[in-house]
């Protein structure tokens, strides 16, 4: 079965998913790479962006191999593709990750601004959806086929998805830092008035892993 | 040198330290038990409440033991105290841990109303303080001496303590639980611009242990 997954989540102590003012040079916000100090040291981020070596099947390895593994297609919000704001002034904003993006499969982008589908090498194709979360859902979900589909951010995205009730797995990443302000994941939410547990909880030096499914 | 600490609290992984609907039957709120089951396998738990057996020497029992050890006095909120809500009616309630508390120590209990000491038996005594937190702070100073003043809960009166800057070193156990409502402690506190980083981060299989210093 075909599920609808977060995954590779990272969360602050304090419940900060995001820094403050995200920006060219600062993509995850101000401090916002403290919170992903248990994904760096892996092999499998480190493949993903062309650099050798890495930690290889140690706890964050083997989930940071998960949250890209079986994805059939991925839902971005507008800030996860980019920090353009506004109509597309042109087509020259491709996100974040160059020629190459990380997904290889179809990734729908939540905007509120028309724009033709953007084709990029290594099987990435963003399509650029303006009927809002539902539809880009529907279009995701035939597009992974039998595989799974990952919302993949930003911490709004989630927020939206989660309250929804669309999401049927959820790992987050708890990092022992204190972010003290940004984008807060939990805020006004009762994950388990919506019906999520904690299933699985396993800790490396980094951080805690935390699987959340309904049960 | 004398600090003022907080120790052995818990949050869930949501950011909530009490469970609502606190009565006299549901000390800690509603569910709020769950986020205590790192403490109640412990040596150091079971003994201070006349138990036999427990987990000794392990992660929990070890920060357990500490969250207990080497404090002069103790700073209780009212309702970290008892049920009771407006002036005292009479002195029948003397707080939820029977003739012998945990304390063994001077304890400042914060309240609008004022009302006589009350001595318990094995060292405790009760001081209602009504000038606010920070005469109990300077009256607990004193009693303490050379030893530790604990800031022993509830969430309302650890945030107010630590808004006003007046504690140095906060353990905080962090529980793989979704508790979906009740108290949040970080909501709307930058502990990063209050001067915190995490210091210390430990993990046992109920819960992720975090040292929180002023460095």
């Amino acid at each position: 079965m075909s599920k609808v997954r977060v995954a590779g989540f990272s969360v602050s102590l304090d419940g900060i998913s995001a820094g403050v003012e995200q920006s060219l040079s600062d993509p995850l916000g101000k401090r916002g790479t403290e919170i992903f100090q248990w994904y760096f040291h892996t092999q499998s981020f480190r493949s993903m962006h062309g650099q050798e070596g890495g930690s290889v099947g140690d706890i964050d390895d083997k989930f940071a191999h998960q949250a890209m593994d079986n994805f059939g297609s991925f839902i971005l919000g507008r800030n996860m593709f980019g920090p353009v704001r506004g109509p597309w002034l042109d087509d020259s904003w491709k996100g974040w990750w160059g020629e190459n993006p990380p997904y290889h499969a179809p990734t729908f982008v939540l905007t509120h601004y028309e724009r033709e589908p953007l084709v990029m090498e290594g099987g990435t194709t963003f399509y650029f959806v303006t009927g809002g979360i539902e539809e880009a859902l529907e279009r995701a979900k035939k597009a992974a086929g039998e595989r799974d589909i990952k919302i993949g951010g930003g911490v709004s995205t989630v927020r939206q998805y989660l309250k929804a009730g669309l999401i049927d797995s959820v790992h987050l990443v708890s990092v022992p830092v204190l972010l003290g302000q940004g984008e807060l994941l939990f805020q006004g939410m009762d994950l388990h008035a919506l019906g999520f547990s904690v299933t699985d909880y396993q800790s490396s030096e980094y951080a805690t892993h935390l699987t959340l499914e309904k049960v």
